[in-house]
């Protein structure tokens, strides 16, 4: 189902419990952060440090399923309400990152994230 | 662009630098939530509070379009490299969330976030 | 019980358990975000928006004085095990700040705030 | 300084430039929440995913001593808009993991993060 679909559909669901009252800017950000939080909550200790072998997990794969879920789903009800095309938005960022960070200078390493 | 094609772009530009080796569960999680915390930076105080009329401001509206691209980036990227279909993990939580709240139980309340 | 009495009782917390070996800043950044997220997770729709009346709920104020705890504790860890001391930063920070929003011209103004 | 006087000297703060306004729980809250996020993204990628050594470099131990006084001064003056007393309900917390892991039961394990 793509983005546009998405959002038509958050649409009603919004719309058929009167909830649009409640998605101001600022408590649909606090619930993309509120969810990333609990995606990175599956995270916090060991797991998922090294490598992805924790997805083989069917159980922390179902999690991580579900995290990724709210949180998109936010988002795409976030950007609908701005007003805002969220797949124009991440291809534009897309190409910027890639004049910033050309690939032959950051070839390996992470200094391009420190401040 | 679709969210497929987003997940191919963003795996060459990963190749194109090396910087697969950056990308495990943990360090995605974290990037997700720290560009959460960007956008909700936003609003930090009394910006986004009642309505989204901040959003006819350019510099505001420019500033969240880049917040909300930075975290869907990491979000496709994340369920590319764990191998789940976002699109598909959305759609399903869709309809759980409708089942869990139904319109005429939960009409103008937001109790539901309640513990 | 002061920060530091605080400090050296999650020292022997963490050496009981032999949980030392989890307790990296990557680790314990992580968990003081997911449990700021715990916090403002109770604040995510209407409550908490205007005034501290929700505040005369015990249930709420139970679980607002535990996420507040969970902080502490993971900040006090975190500082401990980076040789800071964070009274001394926290003091350093308000002098900062105190120069940095002098009264006169800040007065009732959150445009500090502003990019 | 002790939180109950860095408590009195953030009231003196707020009350100077009339900022009580803007300090709700849910705008503590989400400045709780924004600072710890600032902390983890000193620890986005390599960084301190190991040890401790990159405390050694002047730069990072400034940032991460100017980060841990953010959080403690909102996490502070949240407890004093409360009413909870930070450090009591820190020592309560303390004493509650301590009898939900006993020592003997977790030593060396995090599985006590597991759902």
């Amino acid at each position: 189902m793509p983005i546009a679909d998405l959002a038509q559909r958050l649409r009603e669901f919004a719309r058929e419990r009167d909830w649009e009252q409640f998605h101001s800017p600022k408590n649909l950000a606090i619930s993309i952060s509120v969810e990333a939080a609990e995606l990175l909550e599956l995270f916090q200790w060991s797991r998922g440090q090294d490598d992805w072998e924790c997805m083989n997990d069917d159980a922390i794969r179902a999690s991580t399923a579900e995290e990724l879920a709210d949180i998109l789903l936010y988002l795409v009800r976030f950007a609908d309400k701005a007003g805002i095309d969220l797949e124009r938005a991440a291809l534009h960022k897309l190409e910027r990152n890639a004049a910033k960070y050309p690939a032959e200078k950051f070839w390996g390493s992470d200094r391009k994230y420190e401040a």
